[in-house]
C-alpha cells in the first residue's frame, strides 16, 4: 500500500516520468521557486517586527517576524507600534489569549503598564484609505491591477483560454467587498475605499468598544478561516510572514474568548524589536514576490486552477485569502 | 486603561445600560444560544466517530468527537470507516502530520498495515452529488434553501430591509460555485451537482493520484483557511464537533508537507470508535441548530451582518465557512 498523501506533490515528482508522458505542471509553490531573482523584492528591515518569546519547553528559541503594512494603510497605528518597540514596551508581557480558528492576541496581562508618552489616538477613518489618499503609488497599484485582472476576464470572455482567479471581476465575487485585488505585495478589498483583507496571519490592532480603535499596544493575528467581518472594523497592521508555527500551535486558552485564565499559561515575550535596531547579524531578511510581476499572475492562476498531479479538477477561482503572497528568507 | 479586547462581548455584557439606551443587540452565538429547544436536533451516537488520543503530558484525556455525513455524501467511505471502526483498525495508529494553515492528517505511519476485507473502492464520481440522487430529501432542502435565499434577496431589492448572508444570489459570489446553501445541517456548493465545501473542521478522505480516491483509513482534518481548491477533488466525510484543539494546537512536523519526521512526534491514537459502540455512559451527545429553523436564518444573518456593539460597519455577507453550524453537547 502506498503512503496516502492529501497532496501528493512529493509522491508525483517520484514518479517516473518517461519520454511519452509530458512533464508535470507545476505547483502554485514550484512556479514562485521559479520565478527569477528580479521578481523577488526585499523587505527593509526598518518594515519587520520581531517577537522573541521565552524558549519553549525544550529550550528552542520562539522568533516570530511580522512585516508592517507599507502607506498609506495603517500608519497612525504603525508609528505607536514603532515607538512601543522602541521603548522596549512589551518586554516582559505576554501572549494572553489563543481562540481555536479565530486569533492569537499579545500584551500586557496586567492592564496597567503605562503606554509610552505621545502615541496618536487614530480616528476610525483609519480603517480604510478613501479618497484623498488615492493618489498614493501603492492605491494607484491596485486599481490598475483591477483594470488589469478586468482586462484578463475579457480576453477569457472573447474565447481566448485565460483563467484567472476572480472569475468574474464584473459581478460581486467577494461577499464582502465590490472587487479585490493585490498591490505592493499585499491583498486588498475594496468598496468605496480600499482596505487591507483579515486572512490567516494578518496582524490587527486590539481595541474596546468603538470609538475607540486601540493604540497598537495591543496586537492579535488571525489562525483559522479568514475573519473578514472584522475588515473596516478594526485596524489590521501587518502579517506574520515567519514563525506562526510558535502562535498558532500554542494551548488553546479556556477562558471567554480564548484568554489564558491563569499567569502559568501566559506565554512570556522576551522582546519586540524593530529589526533594524538589532545588531546587522541577527537582523532577519526576508523577500517577497512582487504581486505586479508575471510570475505572480501565473502562481495566482495556479493557485485558482490547480493543474499539478494532485487534481482532477480546477477550481476555476479562489477568494483572495486562498492566494497567500509567497514570502521567504534570503538565503544569500 | 481598559482591557482591550478583539470581539469585545463580555466588555459589552458589563457596559450600564440605563432604560434610555435599547437593549444590545444580540451576537450570532446569543441568537443560537436562545434558539427553543425545538430547533436543535439531536445528532445519532450512530453518525459519531468518536477518536481517542493518547493523554497529554499532563496526563489529560483527548478525545476529538466527529460528525459523519449523511446520505447521499460520500457514503462509500464512510462505509469503510464504519467498517475500519468495528475492526478496531485504527488503534495504535497515530496522527502523523500537521502542516500549519492547512491540515492534520492521521492513519498508518508505517503504511504496512493490512486493511479489513471488503472495502468499498469508491469512483471518483462520489466527490458530489449529481442528478440521479438528487431526489433525496437532503438534496431537495438545499435547493429549497437556496430558491428561499434567492426570495430573500428579492424582498431585499424591492426595499424591504432584510439583510442576508448571500448578498446577491444571481450573480456569482462564490469564487468556487454558481450557489451556495446549507442543508440537514451542512454547508454546500453547487454548480451541476452538489457537494460539501471544505470549512475549518471539516474531516476529509486522504488520497493517492487519480484514480485512487483513497478508502478512508488515512484521514485529515483541516486547520487553517479554507482551503476549497479541494472541493470536488477529495472526499469529506464529515467535521470534528468537539475537541479539534487537540489537532489544532499539535507541533507542526517539519517534514515535507508538515509530516512528522520521527516516530517520538507522532501522537498515538488509543482507540477510533462509532459513538454508538461505546459503553452508554462513554457515548458523548451533540445537537446542531437546524439550518432550516427561522433561529439559523436568523443566526446566518447575524454572523454576515454584525450588529452586536462591538462592531462599527457590518460586512452585508459572509463567505460559507465563515457561517459555522452551531453544535453543542447535550447537556441534560
Amino acid at each position: 500500500m502506498k503512503h496516502l498523501l492529501l497532496a501528493a506533490a512529493a509522491a508525483s515528482l517520484a514518479l517516473p516520468v518517461t519520454a511519452q508522458e509530458p512533464a508535470p505542471i507545476p505547483s502554485p509553490g514550484e512556479i514562485a521557486a521559479a520565478a527569477p531573482a528580479s521578481d523577488w523584492i526585499a523587505i527593509a528591515p526598518s518594515d519587520l517586527l520581531v517577537m522573541d518569546l521565552s524558549p519553549d519547553a525544550t529550550g528552542k528559541a520562539r522568533r516570530v517576524v511580522i512585516q508592517l503594512m507599507p502607506a498609506p494603510f495603517s500608519q497612525g497605528w504603525i508609528g505607536n507600534i514603532r515607538k512601543l518597540a522602541a521603548a522596549h514596551w512589551w518586554d516582559g508581557t505576554s501572549i494572553n489569549r489563543v481562540q481555536d480558528n479565530y486569533v492569537v492576541q499579545w500584551g500586557d496581562a496586567t492592564e496597567k503598564k503605562a503606554l509610552p508618552r505621545g502615541l496618536a489616538v487614530v480616528p476610525e477613518s483609519g480603517y480604510q484609505v478613501s479618497e484623498p489618499a488615492q493618489s498614493m503609488p501603492i492605491i494607484e497599484t491596485f486599481y490598475r491591477n483591477r483594470e488589469r485582472l478586468k482586462a484578463l476576464v475579457n480576453q477569457q470572455r472573447s474565447g481566448k483560454p485565460l483563467v484567472i482567479y476572480a472569475p468574474d471581476m464584473r459581478t460581486k465575487i467577494d461577499p464582502y467587498s465590490d472587487f479585490q485585488a493585490f498591490a505592493g505585495g499585499w491583498p486588498f478589498a475594496g468598496s468605496n475605499g480600499v482596505w487591507p483583507v483579515h486572512c490567516y496571519g494578518m496582524v490587527g490592532v486590539g481595541r474596546n468598544l468603538s470609538p475607540d480603535t486601540g493604540s497598537g499596544a495591543e496586537l492579535y493575528t488571525v489562525i483559522g478561516h479568514a475573519p473578514r467581518h472584522l475588515d473596516q472594523n478594526i485596524a489590521l497592521v501587518g502579517r506574520v510572514i515567519s514563525g506562526i508555527e510558535h502562535l498558532s500551535s500554542l494551548p488553546r486558552g479556556t477562558g471567554a474568548l480564548g484568554f489564558y485564565e491563569t499567569e502559568a499559561e501566559r506565554v512570556p515575550i522576551a522582546s519586540i524589536r524593530i529589526a533594524s535596531e538589532l545588531p546587522v547579524a541577527d537582523q532577519p531578511r526576508f523577500e517577497y514576490l512582487s504581486t505586479e510581476s508575471d510570475s505572480f499572475a501565473r502562481y495566482a492562476d495556479a493557485r485558482a486552477n490547480r493543474r499539478d498531479p494532485f487534481f482532477i479538477k480546477p477550481a476555476g477561482g479562489a477568494d483572495i485569502c486562498n492566494i497567500p503572497v509567497p514570502v521567504r528568507p534570503v538565503t544569500k
